[in-house]
């Protein structure tokens, strides 16, 4: 029975594409397929990389290193994407066989590069059978980790469970060749690299009789899906290190062959630890100084000040001021909301210490916090009383242009409206729905919205929203209830970047 | 009696000389040839500027804008330099008319300006007779503003006696011309402008039966005590704001006349309560950024972290991230220290709300409390107790190359050291004294601090030290206290800038 209902599961993608996930059997059927191209890239001396995982980050770095060439346009690698034969992950892994990107992607050049290498040179391919790792040389882990509550900022009660991770390394340790080289993508506590990963793959390495370390080395991304999702891949700065001098040679030897090192030379740190911390410290600063304008924001508000001038008055001065941020609606995604989090663990639970960012986690708790400044402002507007009332949040993403809605701060006003009995309406030119949020309702139409909605916050810079002009907002709706807007009272739309977002206000 | 003693007083500058302050007698006697020079310039079409108050910004302030002259090289203006006949201050106004900057000036062409303009050019002159703002076309506001206890942050408590700003404002609305242009380049709370100092000059105009609006504008310096003194004023952004358009029309042109806009344009923003904050949200900025990195720091050493070499591998992300601090000794200056103080004490006391700016008083107090981290280290090198041990602080002043001890954080640490009897030694290539510091030992010569502490500590990137190489410094010390130290364990200086320090530690 139970054998039958796994041959039978399935795996949804997040467009209802819906794909049966394959038995072991299906799976070992087709290996060898997969064993023989990577063989013949071996017999033309390309190696074989295998990417675990297959998001956001995994997709791309596979796609990027698939599209890694030589000077006459050979491909240099032959790339196996792996991910798991469960309901979560399977649908990714079918997506990328048919060569399509498993994740939206306003750069055209990634489902371009992925089409390319699965179905044309054909030096890609998906699989969840996890004996495909016997064939890489390299191994690139981008599973993902992530802490049990991201609204638990108390250091003593912050928790994160390792096992999937340990269970990706162990699968890796089980398969790898002894001589791979494992770099370590995902975003981690410092220390893990060393106490963790490390120790899973001895392990199961001397369950094979294999009693030398294996190369195991740290470089984290920073991939930002959008526009310049591949670039921020092939010419970004990238920081790596090594558990030893061989392990750091080698990525650095196999990072500068897809990554334009000419442009952006690569940076070493000496450690693992330092580059897990490094890359925790760098998403912990932009989170402290969104966090940071907050109360400024208040206080600019009491004021009767337009804090957006002032920020740009500021932003002048280049190299200490120029990355002042903007007032905002909050912050979302998978990073910014949850990094620091990762390091504060690490400092109890891995090393034993009492240190405590109260700084860094204060920020956290204050970027949560965001929405629900707006939700007092739409209050305000609509006189005390959101109960029975129609809100539309324009903009259901963590950032404009994106299709990608984890951890979005939308979720927070969302929730604070509906707990007083608010009618929630939601249109995002990036979605289709908004996914496990029932009692809210999508319009697939902007003018709905508009037309319908008692108060509109625009909470994400997207393109449409950005091209509509204050009288269209206020025409299409016919402000029977909307004696709060005063035209022309538009506080006008921020520049944004990574992981922030712009609002806009009618007061 | 009284009249005898005033006679007989005197104003003592920091490097000791002594003026006799004048009698109004002498002021008044020498005032008409004041009032010839303006007149003789004013014939020639070139207005007066009075600048109010000679200290750090003022006297260059004042030099910069004697030093403007138009194609021909003949003088933009007539300067008047003003400050108080009291001992705190007279000695400047003594120096400038010597021809001399009050202040210690790395940049040379500070000290070449006045001497040119005070000697040579003869526009340039000084007086602490209050007359001399009648002869002023455009009167320039550089007088102090200080809070009562700096390490005073709870938002209730904060305390700034507005007193000597609202003289130095009365006086200005006795003696103006009715249409002279006020600039106020104080770093002011917001909402000064408007509410204290634009209300001062209308009553005293009042007074004299002017009933129309003074021109008042708000322009804050970004004025940086160092090698680029002369050109921080001269050829860096500056933002300004009036209390009406003709004011700001006017403080527009004003400044355009000796600022270069071509490369630095001028930013205007929509009032002064706006351009009063911008200040303040500007060092409130850099001041929270860096003490953001003092948690990282303890940290990184718990983790057994380079620090620094992770910073530099974030600061590769211009713009959003090359302006990430290193870890440091400690904040002083006369900024960072104190103006976020400033913005807090508005929001209670001009615009009775509750706001409160939580992260950014803190970081006040984060700064504070970092040179008690290097009073932990030294604690911890010399075995748990300091108590008739020598330490030797090197540098003492708040900024490598500038002879400025105001809010240095070398005074916290010495606190910290006396108070359980260590025996503190100081040295500094800036400064000949500590002054107010007799239980200090100030050693004139390096070598003296070397060859005697228990353990040195190196407070300031001063060029000094950074040419000094471990051997030599262990070298000096011959170790007999100093088992502690370990030669080559030494962490490099950091490079630093405004109002940031380094630190060097032997472990």
């Amino acid at each position: 029975m139970a054998g039958l209902l796994r041959l039978m599961s399935i795996s949804i993608s997040p467009d209802g594409s819906s794909f049966r996930i394959p038995s072991p059997e299906d799976m070992k059927n087709f290996f060898p397929e997969i064993s023989r191209r990577s063989r013949e890239y071996g017999i033309m001396n390309r190696r074989t990389v295998a990417v675990q995982g297959l998001g956001f980050v995994g997709s791309a770095v596979a796609a990027v290193i698939a599209g890694a060439t030589d000077q006459n346009g050979d491909p240099l690698y032959f790339v196996v994407g792996i991910d798991l034969p469960d309901e979560n992950s399977y649908w990714k892994v079918a997506t990328v066989a048919m060569g399509e990107v498993p994740v939206g992607s306003p750069d055209p050049e990634l489902p371009r590069l992925v089409r390319e290498a699965a179905l044309e040179t054909g030096n890609l391919m998906a699989t969840a059978y996890e004996e495909a790792y016997t064939l890489a040389d390299v191994i690139i882990m981008d599973v993902p980790l992530n802490v049990n509550d991201r609204f638990e900022y108390r250091s003593g009660s912050i928790g994160i469970n390792l096992e999937s991770l340990r269970s990706a390394a162990r699968t890796i340790g089980r398969m790898m060749k002894p001589d791979a080289l494992v770099i370590v993508e995902t975003t981690v506590p410092p220390g893990i690299c060393e106490q963790v990963i490390l120790q899973d793959l001895l392990l199961e390495r001397k369950r094979r009789g294999i009693e030398d370390s294996p190369l195991l080395a740290h470089a984290y991304e920073r991939v930002m899906p959008g526009k310049e999702y591949v670039s921020s891949i092939r010419s970004f700065r990238r920081t790596y290190s090594g558990i030893d001098d061989r392990s750091a040679d080698a990525a650095c030897e196999f990072l500068s062959s897809f990554i334009n090192v000419e442009d952006y030379p690569l940076t070493r740190l000496k450690s693992t630890t330092s580059s897990e911390l490094a890359k925790l410290l760098e998403n912990s600063y932009r989170a402290m100084n969104i966090a940071f304008m907050h109360e400024w924001t208040l206080a600019a508000e009491e004021l009767g000040i337009d804090l957006f001038s002032v920020v740009d008055s500021i932003r002048v001065r280049k190299g200490t001021h120029d990355n002042m941020r903007y007032p905002g609606f909050g912050v979302g995604g998978y990073c910014l909301t949850k990094d620091s989090l990762l390091a504060q663990w690490a400092l109890g639970a891995l090393f034993d210490c009492d240190i405590e960012l109260g700084m860094t986690l204060n920020a956290l708790a204050v970027n949560n916090s965001m929405p629900l400044h707006t939700f007092d402002l739409v209050m305000e507007l609509l006189g005390g009383s959101v109960a029975g009332r129609s809100i539309a949040i324009l903009g259901i993403t963590y950032l404009q242009g994106v299709a990608d809605i984890r951890n979005t701060p939308a979720e927070i006003l969302a929730d604070a409206l509906l707990e007083l009995d608010a009618e929630v309406l939601a249109h995002d030119p990036c979605m289709k729905t908004w996914p496990g949020r029932d009692n809210v309702r999508f319009t697939a139409e902007l003018r709905e919205s508009l037309e319908y909605a008692d108060c509109i916050v625009f909470a994400v810079p997207h393109e449409e929203y950005l091209a509509l002009s204050p009288d269209e907002i206020l025409g299409a709706n016919n402000l029977t209830n909307g004696a709060q807007f005063e035209p022309g009272q538009v506080i006008t739309l921020p520049a944004t970047d990574n992981e922030e977002r712009g609002e806009l206000w009618l007061k």
